[in-house]
């Protein structure tokens, strides 16, 4: 397989070594329904009792906290839908910046009777905090806000955020998908209700990531049955993926600091090369995610553009990677006031831990050399 | 690890082979997001469009009809709820032997205003076809029916069942993630409007499962966000899994007929031995699967002599393995009309293409010694 330059961690990422190792004998000699009261099925429990320690201790929260799902989008969906469903049809407020499976649910909760409200951002995509505290002052019992945006990276100050929810009596939600594995993220000092994670953002497989809820929160389950995840998320427990994300949230606290640092500092010498070729990095005085840079480039086609440095050999996003699928620009950087122009010549680059100096560096040459040759087109066709 | 027999293959089985092979370039160099407009999404993309057609083969379908679910326990909460969610609140009516991720949902419904209605069964487990036809003369919206019991392995006749549910206009639904791989399953010869499927109960990995669709039903999605599967199941696709399942499902056809024909000489074999034992063979003279064995022992408590013949090196189920947590005696029994005392020591034995005939007699020679003992306690305890 042709293996172009992987640039696009807030995508997914491959899985790392210890990851792997992990997982492997869940390939082959090891298997089993962890409800299942044998050997088998004893092991199993035991190995998702271990990695629910791994990801509890990774975001400071307790085992018994922990429910494991599918995925982040199902996490989402869990703690909007399931709370929703044990409460009156009230008032509920997400930010205008959150990923569609926190945007879509609550659209879902609108539909069945629920009061929908987008919370607005500034040009830089943080909380517009006077409107938050208009929204909160009719009292919402939901409110949803993400700890960093898959985007632009900008994070949010939950803490300060979910301190204001909790005095209006709100349940405060937090999607911390692309945050876990890159910046801090404790379950304590957030003191949120609910927190989204995911595996496969942070090393880990598709396939696992987890509800961390505070026990006064009653949820309905969406997927009921077996009764598994203390009744909250029924099916047999996915155990390969489970241990897999165990050991990438306990790879992930390793050397976090260090390795943010190095991502920071690759970020900006990319960032500088970027600004010398014209463009704009959105968020760029807002605090970010170390690892992401997503920046317009006036009169240029986001998407052409990305299939040209693929072919060049750089594997980038135009977008969200979940609504690429759908050609309209970006709904966060709309939010923060980008024109639609603007908007749809964005490129987003998320690094990982694998990446040097010498991708950034070879990427910039290409997308030089793109960016030539598009604008003479365009010089052209004008 | 002590490795027991594994005797257990309806709560969850090991990998096949070819199953493996084909999940391993997921674990190292392949991954991706395939929603990602790069060489790494195009090539996860690639690899779910190649493993959708192999499930629709393997069940007669097209492959815009499979829905990609983490897995049947979600798939069967997905029609269900999903199809509700888009009704008016009316009737709903599933078999008394459904699996709990079934009758969950059902309750759920019934909670939000719908009425449930039990369909009865006989003494063997087979629908009973008055009272069936008593419940669809109130016209449900909704039907479900297994195609195969998890515990008893009994069939039912869904072609029959479906027509009657289409005259009477409702949506049909049948879980068949106990058939897939065991029996034939055909989704156009069953003619329902639903079809769940499981990929870890023939070979694939836990993760991944389906909901075939009869495009004329809407579902509101129980996961909503980046709209992946035509809307119905957001979240990034579980790649690796979904991989293994196509295998899975390809390989399940491959020499059906000559399989269970093996497995079902293995179950009378064994049948023969567990009779000779003193066992009550339960639904024996149903169709049934030809993998599962149901048996209870005057007399003796289930959950122990499981606990005994692991021990022994022989891993048996004592109930459905999603409901173990729960002592209650086999909810499928007691609609049979078994006496709970008499279900209270059913044990399960589930035979996959593994084993053998030395296993079979081998855990015959295990349980005759283990209910010798026990039978002497109880005799010295009385
Ligand atoms: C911010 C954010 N939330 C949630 C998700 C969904 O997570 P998952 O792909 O595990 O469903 C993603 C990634 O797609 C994301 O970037
Ligand atoms: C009949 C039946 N339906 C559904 C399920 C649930 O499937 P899954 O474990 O994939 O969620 C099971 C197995 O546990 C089952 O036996």
């Amino acid at each position: 397989m042709f293996a172009p330059v992987y640039l696009d961690h807030n995508a997914t990422t491959p899985l790392s070594e210890a990851v792997r190792e992990a997982m492997l004998p869940w390939f082959g000699e090891r298997f089993g329904n962890a409800s299942s009261r044998h050997e088998y099925g004893r092991s199993a429990r035991q190995a998702i009792d271990e990695a629910r320690a791994r990801v509890a201790a990774a975001v400071n929260a307790h085992p018994t906290e922990v429910i494991f799902t599918s995925g982040g989008s199902e996490a989402n969906n869990l703690f909007l839908k399931g709370a929703a469903a044990l409460l009156k049809p009230g008032r509920l407020a997400v930010s205008a910046i959150e990923h569609p499976c926190v945007r879509e649910p609550a659209r879902q909760l609108q539909r069945s009777g629920w009061q929908r409200q987008e919370i607005p951002v500034d040009g830089n995509g943080r909380i517009n905090i006077d409107a938050f505290r208009q929204i909160l002052a009719e009292a919402p019992a939901l409110v949803s806000v993400m700890l960093a945006n898959n985007e632009t990276g900008v994070l949010q100050d939950i803490p300060a955020l979910a301190a204001e929810v909790r005095v209006a009596r709100g349940w405060m939600h937090c999607d911390a998908v692309q945050a876990l594995g890159k910046v801090a993220v404790d379950f304590r000092s957030l003191a949120v209700h609910g927190l989204t994670l995911s595996s496969h953002k942070l090393g880990g497989p598709i396939g696992a990531g987890a509800l961390v809820l505070d026990k006064r929160v009653e949820l309905a389950p969406l997927v009921a049955g077996g009764g598994q995840e203390r009744n909250l998320r029924s099916g047999t427990e996915n155990v390969m993926a489970i241990v897999g994300f165990g050991v990438a949230c306990e790879q992930a606290a390793v050397g976090l600091a260090e390795r943010a640092g190095r991502l920071e500092a690759l970020r900006l010498h990319l960032e500088e090369g970027l600004s010398a070729l014209g463009a704009q990095i959105f968020s760029a005085s807002a605090p970010r995610l170390p690892n992401t840079s997503f920046f317009g480039l006036a009169g240029i086609d986001g998407e052409t553009l990305v299939a040209k440095l693929d072919r060049a050999g750089y594997a980038v996003a135009s977008g969200s990677a979940c609504s690429s699928a759908n050609p309209e620009p970006s709904h966060t950087l709309l939010a923060m006031g980008v024109e639609p122009e603007l908007a749809r010549s964005a490129v987003r680059v998320s690094l990982g831990a694998g990446n040097t100096r010498q991708d950034v560096d070879g990427f910039l040459a290409a997308l030089g050399e793109n960016l030539a040759k598009l604008r003479t087109l365009t010089a052209i066709a004008v």
